[in-house]
């Protein structure tokens, strides 16, 4: 804590939206970078984002029928080989370990970037009937890709996450599963992270190394670039012919399983923080606010002081009763003003202050992170403070969603030309792109080299679109997302 | 599922122990073995028990003050080198990246064996000032120690642990720290795991790499040998010098801060199940059983079978309401009879039958799986049995602790000489020696190469011992225990 340096303020937001970023992230100690090339550490207050996001995640994951499990870190090289277009997806990016216990190892083995591998080498020997079927498992943990241009939460060489994969009879159940857990994704992120989004499948080019069909659930950034949050993917059969699952069905025939995989990482960190922050720093959707409610305690005289700290401490207790994570602030040696500006910092949902006039009039006043510093205090009985914060934190919650469905709304467009879609990524605040598509891999590719803007989402269930590519003027098949992408 | 194979009987645990562990585990289907050299997998059932144990540890850790973090997997070589003792103690046992990207890597990167060096790296941009302390973190990761003779849960290359490292202002206070850590585990393992235990400080030969006292909790297993379960270690300045760590005090004057840092790992579930099982298989304490109670509905025709499953679905609305984790086994296609076994092989406290003669009589039919199978099943009022589970499963958790503790203390003993000790040490279920030692290293190495016994734990707040060292027959500085051990 270093009161004078804090108090600087970090770059604007609109001025230049990395640095925002980066500065916000450093000074609410989210995270640090780590002395290790491409990998970042968590800090306490950006892990505890994250262990709050995770424990409604994987609520949500084992209501759906998942049970968790663990698999090996190492991967031997030759597993990865296995299924051709993974291989050619991952091989680039894998660090290797080549030594151990002081030896060449026979085999170097691979850090894994992604568990497909391991996990349907295991599926192989534990699949045997019909009656092993649906197999299905999930695993929290950290995987590797060597990745060359770092940012924090959103590309590093070491990411947490959580990965899913399944084994099912029929290739209808995998294609519900994958779909189910799409929805899974789409309702965690609005519901809990507060982030509105786009779903849909994949474009062919932007699938799963080795998938059949990619589902995903994207959002916008406000600097107009999307990030795509979570995936799902059906498999198909290809990793149980390369893994040699097979199972014996209703009618003692062998066949192959139908599978899916699907995960979100610790990038949904950099998504929140993007969506929501804004110049005074962070601002945490109370359903993942490690504090959803901070007291700041006021005084001037140490008479003052007691009175005020007593009631601070009583009314912690009735909000922890009422079930709010609150936190009350009794440092001392730093003004108000320099704890209001640290909490606004750490996106602490609610502030409640405690002064002694405050207390003389019986009530408290509360200032929300939702709403802009000017106006955004008023005043609570103090009685009533606890009993009232669970439904204000609510009010908090979907105002933030409100705001960024808003700025998403208004990033988002539907390009009359080829020459607009251009000129509009070509542009600050790119944006969401909602055009005409023939589908084709060359007029995506054509997009993607000229505008940089690559295939995000299509939306699923579309109808018959009825207009002409955009790119290439044939009927469309359908209506895609196109975005600048993180 | 193969009902015929699972109906084999497993290698009884008073034939041959190491047989009947790896045999009880598989079929518990707790882990299986991966197809990279000392690693395993967990299975769900076994990582159910690991979250249970997580979540009851996790809370009781951030009562104590620490925050959970997550720093990286790789370490950079040169980081290990830093602290002398702590570079000898891990160097032959590491896994070396020497790989990313495809491109050969200008520093060779450490897996992390323990993360000592890389935290403190951190906490030395982190800790400026004596109000930054203390600086406490924990973080819940993988680590990689390159084991030659592998052992599921208990000795494996890759391994799941918790480490927490914290530096504090003064000696006391980090002392006190490493104290208080100890207490956690002890209460920890007693209260959660049914573990009984011995507690002390190790001796110098046994201290953790680059500490000044390592603390530990030593459990003894059936067949005569210690387990160490957890250790706290108080490290000194040690690191601090090493990666200049300093913080200016209340006096303005540069400090190195005193550290600790404290573990357990997934070898608590090794501990667990050689602690408890028995020739049925797993028997385990309910506040870590992911399943507390499994109820078997039991039928012959049809309108049987529909009040039956009918009775059985109430109940287990009941149970849940009543707070216990309960499963319905609807399995059809396999006896009553193959139920059984198999959730007295997957160690579920309290097995719950209901058929169609304890309906008429409005009973459930009880069987607590602490006990032995004759005699072990009793009735309870069908009305009474979800607001009698919570007492009962108490009851199951204190006499699991209660007959561990019974083999315990029939195990250990107080050797009269030297030759007893011998003697003992040859024979089988070798067990836990107390024994007066001048606390030389030279007596201690003399019993661990004649014997193979070492020193597990010295008790803390010795007074004078008045005995004879059982080695050199010098006055003893202390009783300590002895045994071979894990």
């Amino acid at each position: 804590m270093n009161p004078k340096k804090d108090e600087k303020k970090i770059t604007p937001r609109s001025q230049d939206f990395a640095a925002w970023y980066n500065e916000l992230v450093l000074r609410a100690e989210l995270a640090d970078y780590a002395p290790v090339r491409g990998c970042i550490v968590f800090r306490p207050d950006g892990y505890a984002i994250w262990e709050a996001l995770q424990g409604e995640l994987d609520r949500r994951i084992k209501r759906t029928g998942a049970r968790n499990a663990y698999f090996p870190l190492f991967i031997p090289q030759s597993f990865l080989s296995k299924e051709a277009q993974h291989v050619a997806g991952f091989a680039p990016e894998v660090a290797v370990v080549t030594h151990g216990g002081g030896k060449e190892l026979d085999e170097p083995l691979i850090v894994r970037p992604t568990s497909e591998t391991i996990i349907n080498h295991m599926f192989a020997q534990w699949i045997r009937s019909h009656r092993d079927l649906p197999l299905m498992v999930n695993q929290w943990c950290n995987v590797v890709r060597w990745e060359m241009r770092t940012r924090i939460f959103l590309r590093t060489a070491e990411f947490l996450w959580q990965e899913g994969h399944t084994a099912h009879a029929s290739r209808e159940e995998a294609e519900q599963e994958a779909l189910t857990m799409l929805e899974v994704y789409r309702a965690f992120c609005e519901e809990i992270l507060a982030l509105p989004l786009v779903t849909g499948r994949k474009s062919a080019a932007e699938r799963f190394p080795g998938a059949l069909e990619t589902y995903t659930v994207e959002a916008l950034m406000p600097d107009g670039r999307a990030l795509q949050c979570g995936t799902s993917h059906h498999l198909g059969q290809n990793f149980a012919r390369a893994f040699e699952i097979r199972f014996l069905d209703a009618n003692n025939q062998l066949q192959y399983p139908w599978q899916t995989s699907w995960g979100v990482s610790t990038r949904l960190l950099g998504a929140l923080i993007m969506a929501h922050g804004d110049d005074q720093g962070l601002r945490l959707p109370p359903a993942v606010a490690p504090r959803q409610a901070v007291i700041v305690p006021i005084w001037r005289n140490p008479q003052e002081g007691e009175a005020v700290r007593q009631a601070a401490r009583q009314l912690l207790g009735e909000l922890e009763r009422a079930g709010v994570r609150t936190h009350l602030d009794e440092r001392e040696g730093v003004t108000p003003g320099f704890k209001f500006n640290d909490w606004e910092m750490r996106g602490v949902p609610a502030r409640i202050e405690i002064g002694p006039r405050d207390l003389k009039e019986r009530r408290a006043t509360v200032a929300r992170r939702d709403r802009p510093a000017a106006g955004a205090r008023f005043a609570l009985a103090l009685e009533e403070t606890a009993a009232k914060m669970p439904g204000l934190l609510a009010e908090v919650q979907q105002s933030l969603f409100a705001q960024a469905r808003e700025a998403m709304r208004r990033n988002t467009f539907e390009p009359k030309d080829y020459a607009e879609l251009s000129r509009r990524m070509a542009g600050e605040g790119a944006g969401l792109a909602s055009l005409f598509w023939c589908g084709a891999e060359s007029c995506e590719t054509k997009v993607r080299d000229e505008t940089r803007a690559t295939c995000r989402a299509v939306p699923l269930g579309q109808d018959e679109p009825g207009g002409r590519c955009l790119v290439c003027g044939e009927p469309a098949r359908e209506r895609a997302y196109f975005a600048k992408a993180y």
